[in-house]
């Protein structure tokens, strides 16, 4: 956040806790300890150790597809956020971080209960808010003046656009490269394709004028309040350049499949920029700071959300002035139907669906495999319902003889790169593993 | 072994252990339990118990790149082939096994010192061999008579032909497994291609006569001796079907590079079956049976050379009676040229080199990656010598930024079948494993 809107965004902050919105402080006078058991049940054994379980299966079930025993529900039921779908991943609860399995993510418009979930701060919670007051401010070192819209004034002033457009988690795959990143171990899940209803960033920025020269970057200043609960200090405030700005698809959503955005994913507004990190995407969105310089808020420098330069070996310590933003996301898909572990026969074969998306916006060729990718077969590929909506594909797969089969994905885009079969650069955060995803399926006579 | 074989080959045994041929019995009276620590160097902890030693990086050296510590040495010595280069890899010995590391196989024609050995028992000294009086007799059910030719008849007889024939071991690749399956953990290295030099095995058993009917398969029989010592044990026996044994490239050899072949690799006479497990190129031959069934000699039933009839998850039981034959082995390559760590500049780039093969005789294209498998570059592709030799490719890379990158080369066959990023279908004795192969490449500026 730049130093000149310091201030007002203080006043937010403010203004927010008077209404009593930074709920977790409430919740629990141990905090972060208390809660810091939380990592991803069923890879770890912290959880075993917490709840005293005999089996590892009980712990792989916990979140999963098994039942939950109920002492172990009662335990995590505070960290539940209502709604979820059954199945949904925990990884963290301050902040709130969570994921779905690949066989929950196959709605082709991804609902509420089965988005993932990644804060960086504590949301300002929905019922504190009044949507009437709610505001946004477009200011910054290359905005014309300072211009404060309603949401009321955003819906009538510029054209209100719907699109589908996926978010994934610039961490998403983390948990697979060694030596283990710092962050979130996102399995797969960290990925979600909803509609989006809003107005364009462009016509907003248009409409409050800015110096085209001088702007290269914007930065969103949103409502989040940061872990510590001081005021001066940002959850998270990223952006994107000019280029990604102005683009067709980036857009001020104040809906979410056509109702307002649920608390945990950004209510009232919520800045979404396709392609990108979803930390791009800001949540609570109270601001955009039209920047003269590459926006320089919490989150957008040191190594947070950031790679190497050039590509470095596993594990190396890599200068932070080596660092550099990252953008596009690569090309990726996950098989979501049917679950891992399927059964069929020989005769009856499989019919395999999924997702395939790129951060370019554009997925080219999605080929399946049953044989470790020695040969690969061409799957259906659908188009987006619009650039930066993922596309469904299906394949009919036919066994040739009873066995264990592994099912494989991947997606080519437009430039040629597809996604690799091994986890692809290392890098200190670990963000970008796009590795092709595959299902066990058991095929009987 | 036929039973009907089984005196004439005892009489075989017996002739030769009187000449003091199976020179290992006599080299140690511990015997087996003494040798035994001799597994992979450097990758177990066996070999640093034996020796004392302080370091892995000492351990890693020991049969590698790096000097070798003088008592080590003198532990070793007793081991070493003659005449194997520095760097061999003794996995074994007794029997003796031992593979290369890829830079050693750079060679287009394979010299004895780079030639990988795989035994099964103890072979016939060499020096203890009169090949004059060395015969090949060929019998078997479907043969019209009982034929023996010494090799002088072999090579005045048929017409004489050189080929270049690569050798793989069935289990080359097998420590990449998960679970380990026994046997040998060969890396990469079980694979070498010489010259061969003798007479097709199709005009040796036209010559003897045999009934186009009832002969099925080829079986061999060899000079060397069970581990246990027991002369009515074959230490192997194995073979291939007729259609195989037909074969231009199927012949009987006498020599090696244009030498007599070196006694570990089967002086004084050869089957080479090429595209098979090297297995089924029995050394020290003495006796082709031409068999009207499946050969049922020693490692050609039960687990030995068998993979399931159909995919099986990694650990699985298989019943025996769903084992079938290895025949041809899978497409494979692998960068001979530089050595894995080599250093390089943005600007020189690299020149890589490396070596292709398919069991069935035909790699169609080789790609290089440097991005782990997201986009790939063909390289150049030459022309086998003959059919069933390795074929040589070469493929200059240039490096967009310095770094630490992997280049991965991947071969594809004529029937579309490429070698996979991963590990393939896990079986019960680790054969197969055709993943690709990546050298570590330091770029500097």
């Amino acid at each position: 956040m730049a130093m000149m809107d310091r201030k007002k965004h203080r006043s937010l902050i403010e203004r927010t806790e008077q209404k009593g919105t930074v709920g977790w402080d409430t919740l629990d006078a141990a905090g972060v300890s208390r809660r810091s058991f939380l990592g991803r049940v069923g890879k770890g054994s912290a959880a075993l150790a917490v709840f005293g379980l005999g089996s590892e299966a009980a712990i792989q079930g916990l979140f999963g597809r098994s039942t939950l025993s109920s002492a172990v529900a009662a335990a995590l039921e505070e960290f539940r956020v209502e709604g979820k779908v059954d199945g949904f991943i925990y990884l963290n609860d301050r902040p709130i971080n969570g994921e779905l399995p690949p066989h929950l993510l196959h709605d082709e418009v991804t609902p509420f209960p089965n988005m993932f979930i990644r804060n960086n701060g504590v949301p300002p919670a929905k019922d504190s808010i009044d949507p009437s007051r709610w505001t946004l401010t477009v200011s910054g070192e290359a905005a014309d003046r300072e211009v404060t819209y309603s949401i009321a004034d955003l819906k009538s002033k510029f054209e209100n656009v719907t699109l589908q457009i996926w978010i994934e988690c610039g961490g998403n795959g983390r948990a697979a490269f060694e030596p283990s990143p710092r962050g979130n171990q996102w399995d797969l899940g960290a990925i979600g394709c909803p509609e989006w209803t809003g107005v364009r960033l462009r016509d907003v920025l248009e409409d409050a004028g800015y110096d085209r020269d001088k702007a290269v970057y914007i930065g969103y200043e949103a409502g989040d309040a940061h872990l510590s609960g001081r005021p001066d200090l940002d959850a998270i405030s990223r952006g994107c350049p000019m280029r990604k700005a102005l683009e067709d698809e980036t857009i001020i959503a104040f809906a979410m499949n056509g109702e307002d955005i649920p608390e945990q994913h950004g209510y009232p507004l919520r800045l979404i920029v396709p392609g990108f990190p979803g930390s791009a995407s800001g949540k609570w969105l109270q601001g955009i700071l039209i920047r003269d310089r590459e926006h320089d808020g919490e989150k957008m420098t040191g190594y947070s959300y950031r790679v190497p330069a050039y590509p470095v070996e596993p594990g190396a310590d890599v200068p932070e002035e080596d660092m550099v933003i990252l953008e596009e996301m690569p090309v990726k898909s996950l098989i979501t139907f049917p679950e891992t572990g399927v059964r069929t026969t020989v005769g009856a074969g499989l019919k395999v669906e999924g997702k395939a998306w790129d951060g370019y916006g554009d997925v080219e060729e999605l080929h399946v495999s049953i044989d470790h990718g020695a040969t690969w077969q061409k799957a259906k590929l659908n188009r987006p319902r619009n650039r930066f909506a993922w596309q469904t594909w299906e394949a009919d797969i036919e066994f040739p003889t009873p066995g264990y089969y592994q099912v494989w994905a991947k997606a080519t885009n437009r430039r040629g790169e597809s996604q690799p079969m091994r986890v692809p650069g290392w890098n200190p955060r670990g963000y970008g593993n796009n590795r092709a995803h595959h299902i066990d399926v058991y095929v009987e006579a």
